[in-house]
């Protein structure tokens, strides 16, 4: 740590493009300065980075990922340390993972074992959002604590009955609760009581392969649950609700419906959805198992509703849904029955860049870009000012991009502690090359240099979309 | 000029709110530093203006102004120079003002006649729209250059049959030809045929107060030429369209669902829309005279939904429609004939103002505040990164703006050159302090320091909303 | 029995207005001639019914009663008996009971003893829908038993959890059932488990009277369960489904969207909901029990939806939800907790005279009241050309109607085996004069001459709106 | 004429399938009688027609003809006479024609012109909309007149500017005056100074082909001018409006929007639309010619939209703008320029057979077979209970139709006064075997056997959809 000076680069927030220097002091952005200018010129650092021909951008907010997520017998395979190096290397300088309550225990219980297993071996910030799977009298007190300290956001299910899954009252005195103290309910939007019947019908008729999963999780049980979850927000007080990992275009709908009823919904998609497809799912073999997550992937006439929200900002935010299993030995535990598949992809390691891509593609503006990945979740999870742009005072998050440069992404060579990628072999335009997290140097040109233990917990505000 | 320091303001700009100095040196914004910091205290300047308690914002663009415009036969009572000092006095450093055509004249004809009112005179920057009277195969050839010299902007009139109204053919074939050199449409949306249809039964009528000029000019008429520029600008191939001074909930929801569909379509209103209705047109005697604009002011009730646009982004900017003409004179000329009445409201000079009071009252955000007033007139009008932002490298306009300060609104303070103000005697809680135009202090806490010919025409580029 | 002719009438159907002579023979309606013909001038009865300056219409189909419903530790007040003679002084020669399914039971069992309640003791003809409460396997094969015997209709409930709730699961297993055998799904669209949160709330904030019944039962709630029942209906293949008594506007929406879309979705509403509002359950005392029933009554400003959605056919049928519990001793068990309150109101009499007040009031025109009564519900349930309309070879189920008289509706004079009136003091205009019932006389000008045991069961086809 | 009895038959209505004879007597339809009742068999008459397996119905109402029509230089085929004739054999027992006010004259002239073309000549009756070309105070009084004396629609167009085009101000006037008198203003919405711009630049880039027709008269401009010609209406106080020949399923949107909302809007489509596509348009050679119409015929995929609006009632009525022109020497003047080709397509001898088609194919059902084309225009135009429908007292206008005999269609065996079928070759199940009008039998069997002149002038009330 110490003075670090960037210098050249074009500096890109959500809503500006300025060349300017970026000055580091310990673990701050302290100033900008017009690059060139006799003030740039005269500031003095033990370490300067060049920057010349890349962009200087916040360093990315996922706010949706999975370390050690137990689901099923098995577990997440990436643990909070290799999850935070491979987010490093990725350019997202802070998680929001989900501590898990187990039914029949309290929400501290979960809190704790999740803050044990990141305790000292984070190589970014991270935060918790709380999951909610008993709502009890205690339960709904209890979130009033976890406000206080910092976890202020919950998420509550419509899909997993017997698992996760709130019905309709829990959900409602869950978002009660919420609209009094001030945090924002995130919710999985699928019908999961009606998937159940068609999942059990498909299978008793012998459709037992992945893609049967993404069928019999029909898109309109997605949007049918999105309604509804909307409706409960509206009695609840229109209190601010979240919809995670938005794949369908009749969910979009819905969340357009009521964004343009002034009400404080918001809504999340991830890449798997904007990149891939049920196609991927249909893959020969056993191969569609890698791509087994829920919601789950979508027909490609799908990307581009999605692609369209995101630009009207129907969609705020795109994180991750970071949770992999390895294909051997994990993945392949559905075989024969896709039920058993465990849900989820990796993902943390490669959100950036892929959203690049979509510049490079035309699908959004460089701002927007940075928006979606860094502003937008930061504000929505209450950490805007510390996270999520480059300005005097924000914590040194920095990353150096190099929009020219041009990659492939492969499991041979991604530091996620997962035996596949998802993205395999695809070509991308744009690499992250110095990564600064707090105003420590974590990432520099292909090596690591950070330690376990840099990333420190960041109790949150409120959502800072709602006032 | 030279170099002025801006010290311990909270810097608030459509993205941020940052507790930083600014450092100002000639025409440019130079640095930003954390305050209290090193950097920050290092900083040494021929003038130091202390925020301490204040914000300091963006100026303001105003992208909708009528200087010296004529109307029937009298003229606007603000000069290029009356209207841009009242502008400086209201925080507003940069007017885009309407150069006009006249039918059977060239484009060229009336961009010089409005730049010869301009030139030299200006207390703040300014540039131009070309208001298109006359769609013919030369004036549309002409527009191609207009946008290579930053005139990029061109508006069209679906009202005033007779005087500035365009058929839809005419919009058709200029918008068409926006397509092609980048210019964005600006549309006048009511149907003014249906209109005059109304006006002419009403005067027959004898219902000739200034009411009637409201009742006449239907909000679903509105709504419908808000839908058929739409459906134009589709059919000439997806083109960017502005609609001005958008006042009825009806036409907001054409917008709405315009911008859900993905359609480049952007909206404005005015603050007269949002603070006035339709109870002002019919105050008694001929007072209602003073508040005769099109489109008119409409019943309380559309307030609602304009306010909730601006939240939810249906509409993007607000503009005052400045044109004012005094009541003693010109306004009168309308005793008898509604249809006589100048068109038009003074209120350059109290945008910022009222906005901001509508950040008191908890319509939107602070940041919402300047990127409506700010940010977004500049984006949507080639100006940003100029004007419309707070960052090193970005002009030198400024404002130290005091939140808590009072004031009341009134003709007899107000500076713009006309003898009533639209919300004389109205209280609000905010007030412009000390404002810098491209470095140079112009208005210095309760005084006017600026010179005419200070402000310089403004070559603009293309949407920056556009890809 | 025998010959009779109906002389000098207008005859209204839901899509004619002539005037014809009608002639009965035995049990059917033979012929209908020119009024004033030779043909009309030569036929010989046994009877003549002078029509002159009366309606002819098709005797009316109600199919939503509940008589003898046992709810919670009481019973309906009606008995078949006293329910079917009321129907018919108030023209209504059809009544469409629920059968219930006891949890634990089959349908048949439900079945069985709703037919030995209504056998040998019905003044009209009678048929049976079948409220499903618990769906299993064998309830499902069940359902295509029905079917054939001509119960083709069946109702779930997504309110009352634990009574009769079906969860989505069950609901759409029923809903595929049906999509196979041709039965029609009819939905009580309400989300229970959630004003079921909302109840509890209001108990244990001391809110305890009637208009809380109506307060937690959030018009939300039904358009969210009205929506989800449709998106379910869609995911069983597109099933056809019938939702009752809908009160709220919302839910008008839902149902007009989904028809735009043109699903086969079908909507009833009661004239409890078109002349009644929440006002009546915050009449004072303990007077608005007498308006509890489910869904609630709704504020007035529903109406004008429901009355327009009638004539947009977005709604189809109006029945009445039949279900009287005497205000003494029945209602009076909710005295101190509303939800204790039996649901239903009394109403099978009125519907008829209530819908001609709409046409005399201008809401519906004569021929949509005879199809909203008489015509389209006979449609919806399989019963139409015997039931429904006035044609050769219908049932002579026919009621002479005087337009012009006045009547005044009132528990000290009507049929009802229940102690007060929803409508009490209210004068309508139009009156029941004679009613024919399979060709015999069961009113006659002001009296019942029927007897118990005239009328049958009718075995009904399946919904003749779908092909 | 005399007394006829058709026994046998299964009447089918709009409303009521009924097994039943049906006496004729004179003009009018004097008794129906369940088939085999003694009454039945008690009639005697001077005629029995045989309709066993035959449907009964009424004849058909095709709303929407031009015969003789001048378009540029030359004059559709059809006379009145062979125009009815060709009606009679296709099952049309009533036109409904448009008499032309010429730019400058009276409507008067126009309809006394019409009159005279059509007097002693029709082989069936037949009635007059009034074309309304150049509204003016002195036509807007006529309208009054013609209203009395049974033209009592009129018809406004948005497109052919400088012909036939009506500006947004006169279509107004003339929606507000027929709001007074109780007329009906019919629409032909297109952008029409829109088309043109497009039309002048496809000529122009040598896009001459009658493809283009199409293609410049884009879907948009149709819905465009719907939603303009709605809003025009609404202003004019919520007068009814008819919009002839809807093709776009964005112009259905647009009416189903404004059905929802509860206004008195109706559209009419007619089968070209239905049974042919832009493909025909672009058929080799200048075979495209003979499908020229406007609106023009759209892609494939704008025919489900039009379906579906048949069945949920968003559209009301089929008519056929039957206006034919020879290919030879007339479609022929439009070689080497599409804007030259005379619009119009022959059809009024098929409109029964192809919608019943669509009953075979499962489109629609018989009864709405019967409503679309018969009840339906009959009520819209002021003529039901005397036309449309099967019932004492009406009009003895009557089609016995074999539902099992097929058909090719063929301009070879065709009687229209036209060298080319829309429809050569195809193959449809169902034909018209008899055909009364009035009481008379034109069509017997296979052979014409009316006369010139039976066919009279109805003068028609006011639309029946309006109460």
């Amino acid at each position: 740590m110490g003075r670090i000076v960037i210098r050249g680069g074009l500096v890109v927030t959500a809503a500006d493009e300025v060349e300017a220097d970026v000055l580091v002091d310990g673990e701050k952005i302290v100033a900008l300065a017009a690059r060139g200018s006799a003030e740039a010129e005269s500031w003095t650092a033990e370490r300067v980075v060049d920057a010349g021909g890349r962009y200087v951008i916040p360093g990315g907010v996922d706010a949706h990922t999975h370390m050690e997520l137990p689901f099923g017998n098995t577990v997440a395979s990436d643990t909070f340390e290799t999850g935070t190096v491979a987010a490093a290397w990725g350019g997202t300088t802070t998680v929001v993972d989900f501590a898990v309550q187990t039914r029949g225990r309290s929400l501290r219980e979960g809190l704790d074992a999740w803050s044990a297993k990141a305790a000292g071996v984070c190589a970014v910030d991270y935060g918790f959002h709380m999951i909610v799977s008993d709502v009890t009298d205690a339960s709904l007190r209890e979130m009033d604590g976890l406000v206080a300290e910092g976890v202020t956001s919950f998420k509550l299910f419509m899909a997993y009955p017997g698992v996760f899954l709130s019905d309709d009252g829990q959900l409602l005195r869950a978002m009660q609760r919420a609209g009094g103290n001030g945090g924002l309910v995130m919710a999985h939007a699928e019908n999961g009581v009606a998937i159940d019947v068609l999942a059990a019908q498909a299978l008793a008729a012998g459709r037992t392969e992945p893609r049967h999963h993404g069928e019999v999780r029909r898109a309109l049980l997605e949007s049918e649950a999105t309604h509804r979850a909307i409706q409960l927000a509206r009695v609840a007080g229109d209190v601010p609700l979240y919809v995670v990992h938005v794949s369908a275009r009749e969910a979009v709908a819905e969340l357009a419906r009521a964004r343009d009823a002034g009400l404080p919904v918001f809504g999340e998609t991830c890449p798997q959805y904007l990149f891939l497809s049920a196609d991927n799912l249909a893959e020969p073999g056993f191969e569609g198992a890698k791509y087994v997550c829920s919601t789950p992937l979508r027909p490609r006439e799908h990307q581009a509703a999605l692609w369209r929200a995101l630009r009207t900002d129907d969609l705020q935010v795109v994180s991750t849904d970071h949770c992999p299993f390895c294909f051997a030995g994990q993945k392949e535990l559905g075989r024969g029955d896709f039920s058993k598949i465990p849900n989820g992809l990796p993902g943390v390691e490669h959100r950036m860049d892929l959203l690049h891509q979509a510049v490079v593609d035309g699908h959004i503006s460089r701002r927007r870009w940075i928006e979606l990945a860094c502003a937008a979740p930061a504000r929505m999870f209450g950490l805007y000012g510390r996270k999520g742009t480059v300005a005097p005072g924000a914590d040194a998050d920095l990353v150096v991009y190099d929009p020219a440069a041009e990659q492939t992404i492969s499991a041979a060579t991604h530091h996620m502690n997962v035996d596949y990628s998802a993205y395999e072999g695809r070509r991308v335009t744009g690499r992250v090359e110095t990564v600064l997290s707090r105003g420590r140097v974590v990432i520099d040109g292909r090596g690591y240099v950070g330690r376990p233990g840099h990333g420190r917990f960041l109790p949150r505000g409120t959502c800072q979309y709602v006032r």
